[in-house]
């Protein structure tokens, strides 16, 4: 029996390149990228041109999703707000942006209905973000909900997380693992040539490494 | 006490036009339109903008989902597929777009977050579209929890369909009770200079003002 076909939502970052690596041992890949505006596309959608390549994916798409940034409200893309060095604790973060993982799981289900995939992989981690409201399992048992309500009568198509209940570091050991190409990861909040090490992102992605001992290819 | 605000999502067609006359009687009006590259883009966009003026709304905001007609798999937005004159009976028509109100939706929960808006409402009807099935009062339920789930902690956002319930010729009576002006709505398929007239859209807009005995300022 052919293996199923299942869109994976690859920002270009670390999280969504594990989910990737996890979904490519047990589905045909679909892999999907959603340029929302935010300021780092550049590095991201060229690495997730390559990871497309990497995985040997059945299918890719990169689509437009500009109202995001349109709408405006996160420092992720609106360039009038500042990045913060630090997230404060307990609170939404400035670089949340309103919905958004709802914006990107309703893009992939629309696809995936399209396409005839019955799964959805993202790679949410609830830990990285523990103050985005849109990145815990609860939301996505809603979304599951709302997706078989909303879709043909014969499309079945389930959101998958497999991270989700991971810390940071876990989500470095599974990548390396599953022989993740983190080389072709961008987590940086700044789009330098290098990643800046100094954004709450770099930060976390620093500290994962470091606590699972495993070497960043990008720290070099 | 200040009347809450509210998002409308406003196509530029009959049926949003008739709920933002219903919003207007209960809440300060924030119009959103979505341009997903349907067909008749340019007519609706500039209904939309006329019915601002009309409703004198607080707050107005067109936006670009590009990401649906990159997706495809609708005759509404992809120009190599024929637009139906008629709908199959029991079949999701080929106007279908996979999963559009949840797109929709999303986008109009981003803004609604954003500008501190606590109400979407939303002019669905289940009758018009008996076969969509993003068009159903269950669909709209599971996306208030998705949206309860999904947003900050002091945000409350609540979905209203005034519409899902009514038959077609009942919104039309609606509309004309509320002084809905439906002379600035756009619902033909097509992107002609009058309606097509023949249209699987134009033919139930026709139907509902002749069985509400109203007339159609766009029959004229």
């Amino acid at each position: 029996m052919q293996e199923p076909l299942a869109v994976i939502l690859a920002s270009g970052g670390m999280d969504s390149c594990v989910a990737a690596a996890w979904a490519a041992e047990r589905y045909r890949l679909a892999m999907l990228h959603v340029n929302y505006g935010q300021r780092t596309e550049a590095k991201e959608l060229a690495c997730f041109r390559r990871q497309v390549e990497h995985f040997g994916a059945e299918r890719s798409l990169a689509v437009d999703a500009p109202h995001l940034a349109q709408i405006g409200g996160s420092s992720l893309t609106d360039t009038r707000v500042d990045v913060p060095q630090d997230d404060a604790p307990g609170e939404v973060p400035s670089t949340y942006v309103p919905f958004r993982n709802a914006n990107l799981l309703a893009i992939a289900v629309s696809w995936a209905e399209t396409i005839g995939a019955g799964r959805i992989v993202i790679g949410a981690v609830e830990q990285d973000a523990p103050n985005y409201p849109d990145c815990r399992p609860a939301f996505y048992d809603a979304a599951n909900r709302l997706i078989d309500l909303g879709t043909r009568p014969d499309t079945v198509i389930g959101v998958e997380t497999p991270l989700i209940d991971l810390k940071k570091a876990d989500v470095v050991r599974m990548g390396a693992d599953l022989g993740a190409p983190f080389h072709l990861t961008w987590s940086c909040y700044r789009a330098e040539a290098a990643p800046c090490r100094r954004c709450a992102s770099c930060r976390r992605r620093a500290e994962a490494f470091a606590e699972a001992s495993v070497a960043d290819p990008l720290a070099g």
